[in-house]
């Protein structure tokens, strides 16, 4: 299927202005990853900077979703314009296609001031490490401010994601034993609020008391995670979540915390783009003659890999 | 602590001529990575080819310590030597030191025909994939023929090291679903012989026949996987495991499929060695002067990380 060229330019000036259809087409770009998405990365860069991420994250069926569309209910009600990006990897649908299915968001799909956005890998190794963060800063160089990514599961590259966020949101579930499932995926270390959501069911102030006892073994920079009481269907705990993550922004920005963790963010990202670079001249080196002629040597033991590599790389 | 240099020519001289203290020395330089085990792989490379590997993967608790003991007592009866490799990636222990604890293998720990060795990441990135199959050719180099790598757990990277076996051997015991939880694993894709462990116990049959089921829908190089039942801790099953890793080994040999097999191996390997040698020049450019003076442009939003990785690697 031919694809017409999208000039990115006239794309990124419009997505500025406050166009949704260029901003689409431009997340599509972001998505595909290649040299049209790193030249755009480009035209984004100097613009950024002015939004605030919020990341939410925690085991399916902890009720993410519906804790975003009673967060973003809650943008909209202060009058705020609200973004959402969806992280779904194993999703074999591109961003527009899923978004039907997320019935819960529909309330918010007719109004103007709202952005959901599913993204899910374009088979890349590394695909979503990049591109996650690409979405997010081009969604700020357009004006965007508030912007939740939320992320369907809980795998590395999720948690990864979401921890890379300026706030991260970790949403537990009443029950024994959660508390230590989320320490085990990694969440407690990424966590600046918990939100205990469906807090109306049995065993929401034991799973309070798990949380409180782990946070008590150690904080970070100087910050100790609040643990909010939730119930996302009917936005019970929806303003103290909110509350909770401005108390963090206003932590982390008095500390100076909120720089620091950028710049940490822009070496992370400089060493994936690095990696990502290499990894396509190796490709570019798998798919030459040369390589096909070291790897017969290899084979009949005339030569070592190491060697070969060596050779292929100079 | 200071380690005293080894001499790897000598050392390695000595593990030809069948010396266990040097062979052990050797897999530990394997172990540790880097440029003494890149020259040890120089070393090595000439003289592979010539061990057969059985990989032995499945659930934890599914009985694969005991079945490997058992298939090493087989061996022994028969006067053949045997070498074990248990691939351990959570284990902070180093291979002497897990060893005592395999209390099965106790049995053969005496045995001077039979050498064992667990194997840990020494927390390098993709280090276990590097350093496994290194191990492997190590031990055939040394002249020990019939090598059992056994998985503790079947996280991805222990499934693909069985995976990369001559013949992978799955391990699942009685019960509903467990054939199902090997497929969700991964499992059947790199299963070349089944074995029910624990045969004697409820739901064997009922296991055998989910796994016939899932082999009726296809089949790989044209070998369908023998389903073998076992009972590992009374030894039987035990000779007719073998027979069937015999059965598979002879129609890799007669169809060419063990060359190929090989032949994908060793481009594979050299594939991760590219890789790995490029993270070391990307761990070089992110210490020099030049990565933080770019660093500091990225930040200050002069300069876009894309461009800044080019002049990195320029």
């Amino acid at each position: 299927m031919a694809r017409r060229p999208l000039d990115l330019d006239q794309a990124f000036a419009a997505a500025r202005q406050g166009e949704r259809g260029p901003l689409a087409k431009l997340l599509s770009v972001v998505e595909r990853g290649g040299p049209q998405a790193r030249r755009l990365g480009q035209l984004v860069h100097p613009h950024t900077g002015s939004g605030y991420t919020v990341g939410i994250t925690g085991a399916p069926g902890a009720g993410k979703s519906t804790l975003t569309s009673a967060m973003v209910a809650d943008l909209r009600r202060r009058e705020l314009p609200a973004t959402v990006l969806a992280i779904d990897p194993s999703s074999p649908f591109s961003g527009g296609a899923i978004l039907g299915d997320r019935v819960r968001m529909v309330d918010h799909s007719l109004d103007p001031e709202v952005f959901i956005r599913s993204m899910a890998t374009r088979g890349h190794l590394g695909g979503l490490s990049l591109a996650a963060p690409a979405a997010i800063r081009l969604l700020e160089s357009v004006g965007r401010e508030w912007i939740l990514v939320e992320t369907v599961g809980v795998g590395q590259i999720e948690v990864d994601i979401a921890g890379d966020a300026d706030t991260t949101v970790v949403v537990v579930n009443p029950g024994w034993g959660d508390a230590i499932q989320a320490n085990k995926a990694g969440l407690m270390e990424i966590a600046d609020v918990f939100v205990v959501n469906k807090a109306d069911r049995d065993g929401a102030d034991g799973t309070r008391r798990d949380l409180e006892y782990m946070l008590d073994l150690g904080s970070r920079d100087g910050w100790r995670p609040p643990v909010v009481m939730a119930v996302a269907t009917d936005a019970t705990g929806i303003g103290e979540s909110w509350e909770a993550i401005a108390a963090h922004r206003e932590h982390l920005s008095s500390t100076g915390a909120l720089e620091t963790r950028r710049d940490e963010r822009a070496g992370v990202e400089l060493e994936r783009i690095l990696t990502e670079q290499i990894r396509a001249r190796v490709d570019e080196l798998r798919a030459g003659d040369a390589h096909a002629d070291l790897l017969d040597r290899i084979r009949a033991r005339e030569l070592d890999p190491w060697t070969a590599a060596d050779q292929l790389l100079s």
